[in-house]
């Protein structure tokens, strides 16, 4: 209440000073920076950034002023969290499983193995507990979080020869993103991680055996399919990986309720329109990858179960040795266990239904 | 821009009269009434409209003030469209299928039986045609309408008797909502309107065979297991249910452009809450249920395949004789195969492999 007062009793001197109305809301302007993680090419992610900063440009009249930057622009894609916590920008877009490295519990506000699904993910975020769990978490880190747009169900990936068991695993050069990686390993595969640009040659000469990106839209324009023709799904790692929106605490605490406010609803609007993205392009990109040669294949049974059986044992391992970790898996995957209890009834039994018409 | 200047102008005046600023903002206020079709008893779908009220009166700064009345309080529940149209109300929350005796174009605004889910309907509202096709058709009704809530796939109802084949929905008196009405008679059923507080009664004394609600959480609260504890799934005719905000054109038009950017950023944060409280609330109520008794049952296949052959017969009748249904039919059916064509990968096979698992 005080900032405002003190912003309105400057806009009138203002005012008296210039005469030109106008003018006094332009000097009052906040003008905040925001990173992205991604590159402009990714334009369904990037364009996320894009959307909620021209609504917040908008809804504020020019009050609150957001400079959207690419990966590597201001600062490097996975040091978005640092310039948050140093304050050398107020805003970061980014995918939070980055940073497992610093705490595995990261990973939760994004994707984890054989996690939530893109609306049960919102569900738990919205009316559940996962939104206050995670202000908890993130206030360690000078971050108030925002869902911030989902993927859906990743597709599993780009493989230069067909998988069929477990043995197809082992030892397998896989460029995968995060912390799906860690599973991966258990199972026997080599997770890499190597730079967007460097993924296609390398698949191309046999360096990696295995790439895995988004899904049909993103993986269409890197060409994948020329070189590895073998398409699986689903990524049992990324089954609706949500991206955060970060805003340093003590920049969103010193906002007016305004704009504090807008913040949290463009955030909201850029959120549903991302899915909507990725749902409303993903059909034409994955007939046109299966008309250049694409062969789609469901991953086996056998090595989703061994997937699963270790990701149970290491987020058990996770929960006896990290209590942040502990705190928040708890009622994630009781969340889980609940929702998809649920939606194996009416809502499985309508797609299923209807992915089986002849339309 | 002349508005907003005339605004500031006053603004100044008001400061230089009184030397109290905030005074200001209040004296210009815009205070607009919004009439849901619904009862505060639906506190979910009531909920939308008072959490999209208080986001605009939040973000405006209390520049746009919307009261939220609940059905019947200024107009009826399905009066609301005539009530905008007559300049009675500037808002409302409703749901579209509601008016297909004036149009049953309006139906497509919220679900047709075997029409899209909740995030495949999203997905043509934010990055499809369909936002755009109803703006041009409520245009007629001086509407601007705004994708606001969704319930996901709905409960087929409760059932008095067990239903095997089609032979059980031959003159079976069903209370159903909307436009399924359409459909459930023409395989032989006998649809019922029958205002709400009359329908337990009905099921009660075996007037009514059968009713159709939402899904758990609010049929918990009517207690039709107590009467008939057959309780089916999926409803074929509400796979996706959307609600919509109306908005007097006349009115919208009138706004500055920041206003008219936060009734629309407003209506995005309600669309994603109601979702997820659904999506977060139905789980334990299914447990409730089947605690007190409820029976869980398929929809029979036959069932399902009969209305889905005379809904396509009713659509193509329709598309012949209503140019505007033809319009925006044709549009839909496309999204709705090609978005079909990609959620059977890996969307589905994530979701079937989750909901197996002993979690």
């Amino acid at each position: 209440m005080k900032r405002r007062d003190f912003v309105a009793g400057t806009g009138v001197a203002g005012i008296l000073a210039t005469g030109v109305a106008p003018a006094v809301r332009a000097q009052e302007a906040i003008r905040w920076r925001l990173a992205s993680s991604f590159p402009k090419a990714l334009d369904t992610i990037f364009g996320a950034a894009e959307t909620f900063a021209a609504r917040v440009n908008a809804a504020s009249n020019g009050r609150l002023t957001i400079s959207v930057h690419a990966g590597g622009e201001l600062v490097p894609p996975f040091g978005v969290v640092d310039a948050i916590q140093q304050g050398t920008v107020e805003m970061s877009h980014t995918a939070p499983y980055y940073f497992f490295g610093k705490d595995p519990t990261f990973a939760m506000d994004c994707a984890i193995p054989f996690g939530l699904n893109s609306r049960q993910m919102t569900a738990w975020m919205y009316d559940g507990n996962g939104l206050k769990l995670f202000r908890e978490f993130y206030a360690d880190y000078n971050i108030v979080n925002f869902p911030m747009g989902n993927t859906g169900a990743q597709m599993g990936g780009w493989y230069r020869k067909e998988i069929k068991t477990l043995a197809d695993i082992k030892g397998l050069k896989m460029r995968i993103g995060g912390f799906g990686g860690k599973v991966l390993e258990r199972i026997g595969g080599v997770p890499q991680n190597i730079p967007g640009g460097e993924i296609y040659p390398a698949l191309e000469r046999g360096t990696l055996d295995a790439v895995e990106w988004v899904g049909p839209y993103d993986d269409l324009k890197l060409g994948f399919f020329k070189v590895a023709k073998n398409y699986y799904y689903p990524a049992w790692w990324e089954g609706g990986p949500q991206l955060s929106l970060y805003v340093s605490k003590k920049a969103y605490d010193a906002l007016p309720n305004d704009l504090k406010n807008i913040v949290e609803t463009a955030a909201a609007f850029a959120h549903n329109e991302m899915q909507a993205k990725y749902d409303a392009r993903n059909p034409a990109a994955l007939r046109e990858l299966v008309k250049n040669g694409a062969k789609l294949f469901a991953m086996p049974k056998p090595i989703m179960d061994a997937a699963f059986k270790e990701a149970t044992a290491y987020y058990s391992e996770l929960s006896a040795s990290n209590p942040r970790w502990q705190k928040i898996y708890a009622d994630y995957s009781d969340f889980r266990r609940n929702v998809n209890q649920w939606f194996r009834f009416t809502e499985s039994r309508f797609d299923s239904y209807m992915q089986g018409l002849k339309l």
